[in-house]
């Protein structure tokens, strides 16, 4: 891991122009976003310095350099590349991706975020969801996972708190700047995630926890995520703002069920039920198995006896439905296995993701391992 | 409806045969349901009638009349056609379709079934199941939607007595004879249903609650209904074994969440995550738009600000898809609305159920109703 202060002395003049224009315009506007494209930050910079003749690009960097913040800005070894996802055009694409992030904190930005799972939710959670987000924010942090959360009361801060009491890497992105404690109850905690694990924010060093903020704050703890966990959440939560994002980027969606007699975890019924790609999760490890590298499986809740309960024969039947030698299509496997072609797409991705079946585009067909009796049977 | 007494009289060969079949054999035997297969009910009993002098077949019809029973037998008017699906073959077809049914009450089963949702779940159940299994069962019996259960304690009883008080239609199918009170405490309810709805079973009168006949009886649950919810169950409950029943015959599987903390919602959370097809649902309404006939859909949640929300953009962005006149298929539709074969796949079933896109061999298009303006918006 790299320190704080790796980036390199002088600041080159995209990095000044940058902390400048953080400074005079709000996160994610795509209008500065598109000058910032077509003609580079120095230029876009220097087409409207003359409107804000009290902003001094060297003063910013140096001002927050000496309240321990840092400037990390595209093409940085620190910026994360799943930042870029963000650019991508898209429906609801409406908000373009940062400028630069300004960070507070020990650790390497893009290191950090290797694995990194957004826990989420509603700042007026039940206990329930404040025991599961705890809960998952702890184990994660204790597999070394990085939990990434807003710092809002609720469900965000329950996150936090599992995460470091873990003493594992946690990043609490801040719709205000990265130097403003708020909430103020939640002071100690940031005080101690930054010292410890890093205070993200798109915001400028003393900016305002705005409103609109904290709905263009959240594409950012989707993106900085491998995937996002809605833990409770009514309909309406900012937290279906983050899950959104993450939907529209491509990472997994995860929701927490909970009873359904509760409005707080309506909003994660709601995902499940609407959005097909959409994971149910019930625990960390489930959490890691949609999230994580491929070819980690959760392991199945205590007291199921495997195929006597007959929930993997499905699977069972699948696998031995894919042919050992020539690749063959969906539709044969399918046939082949009894099962329809959605039954077999999605039985498929748990094998090829354990290295049991091989795809290429002539099909899908057994790897040496799945060919092995031993390796044969599914997880 | 026609009357509980509508079976012809005299009763013919096969219908004595079959009575006392059920009397000498165990229910879903394949090996008295092969012999009745391939030689008739008539011969399959001839064959068998020495070993069991005791056995008058008369007897068995006239003595369970008189107590109120009567035999519905395949090809009567009352036989349910769903439970035929019972015999097609398959991996966990190691059960017989039943032979005949006793049953007791006052409606025509064969129409009481055709609108029906099983609903089952833990004996040992928490307040909140009971208070879902509850629920659930007054909402759809009050909209005249029959509740088929077991009859046990638990979730079984919450269902059926939220059916009693709704006075909507319910059956109880039991894994005794259908004249035997079990479990007893619940005999006030079964009197209750026995007049007011049914009470079925495949077991001979005065039979036995025998352990391997509640496995057994299940199967029952999953084929008299159009769909079975689980409300609440642990990982090696039983009524995880109606729910595979009901997957094995092609019926909807449908499961309340809850806690993940609790263990009895446990095997809900493990269908919704293991069987792709399974159905997370909340309210009866949710439960009839996956059973019910075609073309109703469940209200979204109250708060949901519908395209705002974001939740249904990509159910837009897919019926912007299909095309107007020229039927294309779902690769195609895919790629034009930018989203997964997957998600098309699955936003497409709403739709055609809603009848704004109709489907041919050649593929998927817009009906009439999808073309107007107004029927464009999806639901």
């Amino acid at each position: 891991m790299s320190g704080p202060f790796s980036t390199p002395l002088p600041e080159p003049a995209d990095r000044l122009a940058r902390a400048a224009l953080v400074r005079v315009s709000e996160p994610g506007d795509p209008r500065v976003a598109r000058e910032v494209a077509a003609y580079g930050a120095v230029e876009a910079w220097r087409r409207v310095a003359a409107l804000h003749p009290d902003v001094e690009p060297e003063r910013e960097l140096n001002v927050a350099m000496k309240a321990g913040l840092r400037l990390i800005c595209p093409g940085d070894d620190e910026w994360p590349p799943g930042l870029d996802d963000l650019a991508r055009p898209g429906p609801a694409a409406e908000l373009a991706a940062p400028l630069a992030l300004w960070v507070r904190g020990p650790r390497n930005l893009a290191e950090t975020v290797r694995c990194a799972v957004g826990i989420v939710g509603s700042r007026a959670a039940t206990s329930y969801g404040l025991h599961v987000a705890g809960e998952l924010g702890f184990a994660l942090a204790e597999q070394q996972w990085t939990v990434v959360s807003g710092a809002a009361y609720g469900i965000d801060a329950a996150a936090h708190r599992g995460a470091v009491v873990a003493a594992g890497p946690t990043i609490a992105v801040l719709a205000c700047g990265a130097d403003v404690a708020y909430p103020r109850a939640n002071e100690a905690m940031l005080a101690r995630i930054a010292a410890e694990g890093l205070v993200v924010s798109e915001a400028p060093p003393g900016g305002l926890p705005l409103r609109r903020r904290f709905l263009v704050r959240n594409r950012l703890i989707a993106a900085l995520s491998g995937g996002t966990v809605v833990v409770e959440a009514g309909v309406r939560s900012g937290a279906l703002s983050t899950a959104r994002h993450a939907r529209r980027i491509g990472r997994p969606v995860l929701a927490v069920p909970g009873p359904v007699t509760s409005g707080l975890s309506a909003g994660c019924h709601l995902i499940l039920r609407q959005w097909p790609e959409s994971v149910l999760v019930t625990s960390a490890d489930e959490v890691i198995e949609a999230v994580g590298p491929m070819g980690r499986l959760a392991p199945l809740p205590i007291g199921q006896a495997g195929p006597r309960d007959g929930l993997d024969e499905v699977m069972k039947r699948v696998l031995e439905a894919v042919p050992s030698r020539r690749a063959r299509d969906l539709q044969w496997i399918a046939a082949q296995s009894g099962e329809s072609r959605f039954v077999v797409e999605r039985m498929l991705q748990p094998l090829l993701a354990n290295g049991l079946v091989e795809q290429s585009p002539a099909g899908y067909r057994l790897t040496d391992l799945g060919r092995l009796p031993a390796g044969g049977a599914p997880p």
